[in-house]
């Protein structure tokens, strides 16, 4: 038995509660959780906003951890090792995206916290293909964001070959939003915040913004059409999304990373005009987020961090929800 | 004074009208039409349907014709070349679009049928960029579809880099999709049409598609889950975006070239489940559309037409509204 920090049901705060992890199956590494970050998704599942959620819950997919055992088949990972784990705790290994390692596209992959106990406990099992290694020499307390929120913004980075050429918006500098300006800035982009709180204009220059302006004022929006290359979206709620992609120079796209209920609602002449894209993307690879920590070592890029002890998660939660962070939580054992 | 078939007003069947035209200014073509094909644009225009006309109205921008005259500072065209003109007469030449030939995107393009008169008459002016010499030897009753309905779809082909690899959808099969169908078979690519009259099955086939199945029964749409790299729509109606998405693979596109007025629709899980985009474009650029009819010319891609005296010129379009040509109708003088 282990401690864990779950929902016992929909909603609810997180309790202490013991549970059991199912044995250690040949491919899977079991850590010891050393800390995990916060993320929105888990308030999602703790509040069944998706309808996915199966109770008690143990969220948590932001881990930083010590491997304390490895199943016999497994060969990345040993006893000791300092390792990650994601969103993803496990893949198909039959599909052709797994046999191609695009592993983020299978369609069966299991879910540290919807497959399974995740993050929030003292202990939690991954398929080893999901497991990462963490570069020696890294601030581990700094690291467990970069994992779900960091990858989901450095994915399209990768995937859609943003250079130094690119000039770049970034809306919404939360969690997700801020890790996005620090990697844009080490790649040498021009980088614009776009934010409905200008309380954050000084930080978010101080990370590296080139300019900070209001998500939100359509009159602000309008001097800033016609300029963008590629503007990602980190927010989880519907903006007025024609007017971002009024902002976009042709050939532009306008990419989403946040989960929002609400359909898009974008006109068909919007997206002709200039041979404009809307795209999404979710997390990112088991090789993406190896990539990313190689980068994210080499140029010393960290997420800001409120770290909080592991009994204090329910108030580390309530300031997430009121989005008092900045700019993301983590919790420690 | 000149003939042309103009909509006197809003949503009037044409009538033998005459015009004078401007004098040619120093850049501009002037061109005697031989013929000239109907496009879903041109009806919107006359019934105003985006707003833009101003009456009389002389729609037709798909002309095949003869140059009659030349400015004093044309250099591409001269008196008696067969040439050809589409959606855009004219350019800024000033604009950093039009700098680096990306005509196209030039904010202060001429419309052949809104800045002035169109093709649906004895002659047309234009400046010398928007025109287009065509390859000897083509057969000029069919070309003149090629010049907004072949580029519309012919851009995207190119922009996006589709090659014999691609396994494609095509989503109405009209004008345009027809003429996407002979491209892409061209190319090599694995083609499905989606159609929502299974009657043209059979000249769909013909045409070089793989396989021909309903675009609008649930059903069918469902068994072509997670196929296709691109799927470019072609209607003008609004279709259940959310299905074709699904039809993507991972990282897969569905692209519009169909003017509809209603908003797009998709859910950003849709987009974001498997990294898909949707995008737009419209016509195409000078260099482009030279690019379209050497390789129409060198595969002998034409579109299948239904040719009309200028004098049927109302009977054919209300044969293109009753949704009747097979697959362009095209007026001759």
């Amino acid at each position: 038995m282990i401690i864990s920090y779950a929902a016992l049901k929909e909603k609810s705060k997180l309790e202490k509660y013991q549970v059991s992890l199912p044995s250690l199956e040949a491919n899977q590494v079991s850590i010891d959780v050393i800390n995990c970050g916060i993320c929105h998704s888990d308030i999602s599942a703790i509040d069944n906003a998706w309808g996915l959620s199966s109770f008690p819950l143990v969220a948590g997919h932001e881990v930083i951890g010590k491997v304390n055992a490895v199943g016999k088949s497994v060969t990345q990972h040993k006893i000791g090792d300092i390792v990650g784990l994601g969103w993803h705790s496990g893949y198909c290994h039959n599909c052709e995206y797994c046999k191609t390692e695009d592993y983020n596209f299978c369609s069966n992959t299991k879910k540290t916290i919807f497959s399974q106990y995740g993050g929030f406990a003292q202990s939690v099992h991954a398929d080893e293909e999901s497991v990462i290694a963490i570069p020696a020499g890294m601030d581990l307390d700094k690291v467990g964001p970069l994992l779900c929120g960091g990858i989901t913004v450095f994915t399209p980075i990768i995937e859609f070959g943003i250079d130094k050429n690119f000039k770049v918006g970034v809306v919404g500098i939360g969690g997700l939003g801020h890790i996005a300006i620090k990697f844009l800035k080490a790649i040498g982009c021009h980088v614009t915040a776009f934010t409905s709180n200008e309380e954050k204009s000084d930080s978010i220059i101080e990370m590296g913004a080139d300019e900070v302006v209001s998500s939100i004022q359509q009159d602000v929006l309008k001097s800033k059409h016609d300029q963008f290359d590629f503007i990602i979206s980190t927010v989880n709620q519907k903006l007025n999304w024609n007017s971002y992609l009024a902002c976009l120079k042709p050939r532009g796209r306008l990419h989403l990373v946040g989960a929002t209920l609400e359909p898009i609602d974008v006109s068909v002449f919007n997206l002709m005009k200039g041979r404009k894209s809307i795209s999404g993307s979710p997390v990112g690879s088991p090789k993406n987020i190896i990539k990313m920590l190689e980068f994210s070592a080499k140029h010393k890029i960290y997420p800001e961090i409120e770290l909080f002890d592991f009994s204090e998660i329910n108030a580390a939660i309530e300031k997430v929800k009121r989005n008092e962070i900045r700019y993301r939580a983590v919790v420690k054992w």
